[in-house]
C-alpha cells in the first residue's frame, strides 16, 4: 500500500465544498487523517454524524496542528481573520490554500499573516449546486471539473505541484494562471451571472402586476433556470461581490451598456440587431456542449413528466 | 371506440411546438387526419420523412381546407400574414388557435382577417425546450405544463372548452386569462429572462480581457445555464420582443433600476442589502421546487461526470 499524499488534511469549514472534499480525501485515501473544524456548534456535530472526519475542533487552530495540508473551505470574507487565528498553530512545511471564488482579495487577507515557513498556495474549484452545508457534499463533485490554482511569485513549485496532484486525485483537471486573471474571467462566467440571476428574481418578487404566484406557477418558461441560481448561499455570495469588486463593476457596466443597445433595438423595433445577436448566442452554446461543459440533452435532461402547481 | 375530438387538425408549421402537437395528436388519437403545411419545402420533406402528417401542404390554404381545428405553430410575427393566407380556405364552424408566446399582438394581427364563421381561441403551451425544427418534437413536451388559453370577447364557449379538451388530453393543464394580463405575465417569467440570457452571453462573447475560449472552458460556474437559454430559436425570439414591445419595455426598466442598486450597494460595500436579497431570492426557488415547476436535484440533476474541455 501506498503513502496517502499527506499525514493530515485539516479542513477549515464544512459546507458543501469542504464536505465533497472530505468526501474525496477519504474515499481516494489522499491523507492518514481528516481534522474538521467549523465556528458553529451545530454544523460541527452534524459532520460529526455524518462522519466526515477522524477529529472535529471548534477552534481551528487546534486542527491545523501537524497538519501538512490546510484547506480554508469558509466564505471568502472570513479568509483573512481565520488566517490571523491558525497562523501561530500552522506546521513549518505545511501546504495553506482555499477554494474561495475570488484570489486576489484571498491573497491580500491571507498573506500578511503566514509565516514564511508554509507554502501558500490559493486554489479554485469550479464545481458546486446550490445547495449548501455538511449534508450537501458529495464525491462527484469535483470529477471532471476545473480546478484554478493562482500560486503566488515565489511559491515552492513543488508546493504547487503536490496540491495539483491532490486535486487531480478529486478528479478534477487543474490549470494555473494569476489571480488578476482569474478574477476577471470568474467575473464574467460566473459572478455577474448570478448577480443578474439575483436580480431577476428580485424584480419578479416585486411587481403589483403580476402576482409571486403566477410568478412561481408559470416559471418553467425561463425564469426558473434564474432561481435555481438565485438559490446559492447568500453568505458565500455577498463576499464575492463585496471583494471582488472592481472584475464585477467593469463587467456589469459592459452588460449595463448591451443591455441599453438591446432594450433600444426593442423599442426602435430593430429586428435584424435582435436576430443577430440570438444568432451568435446559440453558437456559443454549441461550444460549450461540445467542450463538455454541459448536457446537449434538451432542457439540461429534466424530466418532462412532474406534476405542475396546482395540480394535485 | 370514440370519435376523435376532431376531424381534421391543420397544423400550419411544424418547428419543436407543430411536431410536439403531430406526435400527441397521433398518439391519443385527438383527430382523423393531421394535415401539416409549412412553407419551406426541405422542412416539409423532413416532417413527411418523420411521418409526423397524413398530407403535407405547401400552401396553407390547402392544408386548412375541411380543418375543423386549425392551429398556427409560427413565430408570432408571422400570424398576420398566414391568417389572410388561410382566411378565405377556412370552413365554417372551424376553431382556429395559435401557440404563440405573445397574445395581444396575435390577436391584432389574426382577427381582423378571420371570417365571422369560424371560433377564434388563442393558446399558448408554456413548454419549450432550446431546440427548433421538426425533429426536435416529441410526445412528452406538454404533459403537466401549464397552457393559457386567452379567448376574446365574445367568443364560443363551447369551442373554447373544445380547445381546453384538445390541450388537456396533450397532458397539459389550462387556465384562461385575458391577453393583456398573459403579456405581463409571460414579460417576467420568460420574455425578459431570455433578453438577458441573449445579453450576457453577447457580453462575454465580446470581451478583450477574457478569450471566448475561457469562456466556454469555465462556463460551469454558473454562465452555461444562461447559454441554454440564449440557444433558442433566434426568429421566435425576435419576434417575441418586437411584438411584446410594451410589456417587455416595462419590466425591463425595472430590472435594470434593481440592478443599479445592486451596483451601488457592490461599489459601496452594502453587505447587507446583497445579503437581505440573496435571502429572499432562496425563498423563491424554493416556491418553484414545491409547486412542482422544477426539480429538487441540486445543479437540475445534471450529471456530474462528463468530461470537461480540454480533457480528452
Amino acid at each position: 500500500m501506498t503513502d496517502p499524499l499527506f499525514k493530515r488534511v485539516a479542513l477549515i469549514g464544512i459546507g458543501l465544498i469542504g464536505s465533497s472534499l472530505a468526501h474525496n480525501i477519504r474515499a481516494h485515501k489522499l491523507a492518514g487523517h481528516i481534522a474538521i473544524s467549523t465556528r458553529r456548534s451545530e454544523t460541527l456535530a452534524r459532520a460529526e454524524e455524518l462522519g466526515l472526519g477522524d477529529s472535529y475542533h471548534l477552534e481551528a487552530a487546534e486542527a491545523v496542528k501537524d497538519a501538512d495540508l490546510v484547506i480554508l473551505c469558509v466564505p471568502v470574507g472570513s479568509c483573512g481573520a481565520v488566517t490571523k487565528e491558525i497562523a501561530l498553530a500552522l506546521m513549518a512545511g505545511a501546504i495553506v490554500s482555499d477554494v474561495g471564488s475570488v484570489k486576489g482579495s484571498v491573497i491580500q487577507q491571507m498573506r500578511p499573516h503566514l509565516p514564511d515557513s508554509v507554502h501558500f498556495v490559493p486554489a479554485h474549484p469550479i464545481a458546486g449546486t446550490e445547495q449548501s452545508g455538511p449534508d450537501a457534499g458529495f464525491l462527484e463533485l469535483f470529477e471532471n471539473r476545473w480546478c484554478i490554482l493562482t500560486p503566488v511569485e515565489g511559491t515552492d513549485p513543488e508546493a504547487t505541484e503536490r496540491l495539483r496532484r491532490f486535486w487531480e486525485a478529486c478528479g478534477s483537471t487543474v490549470e494555473t494562471m494569476t489571480a488578476e486573471h482569474h478574477d476577471l474571467v470568474l467575473a464574467i462566467v460566473s459572478h455577474v451571472p448570478h448577480l443578474i440571476a439575483y436580480n431577476i428574481v428580485g424584480t419578479a418578487a416585486d411587481l403589483e402586476t403580476v402576482t409571486q404566484q403566477e410568478v412561481v406557477k408559470f416559471s418553467a418558461s425561463g425564469f426558473r433556470d434564474f432561481t435555481r441560481i438565485a438559490a446559492s448561499d447568500p453568505t458565500m455570495w455577498r463576499d464575492v461581490f463585496l471583494t471582488n469588486r472592481d472584475a464585477v463593476l467593469e463587467m456589469l457596466a459592459r452588460f449595463s451598456e448591451d443591455l441599453a443597445s438591446l432594450q433600444r433595438a426593442i423599442r426602435w423595433g430593430d429586428g435584424d440587431a435582435l436576430f443577430d445577436l440570438f444568432t451568435r448566442t446559440r453558437a456559443i452554446r454549441r461550444g460549450i456542449v461540445e467542450a463538455g461543459q454541459d448536457t446537449a440533452k434538451p432542457d439540461f435532461g429534466r424530466d418532462h413528466t412532474r406534476a405542475p402547481a396546482g395540480k394535485s
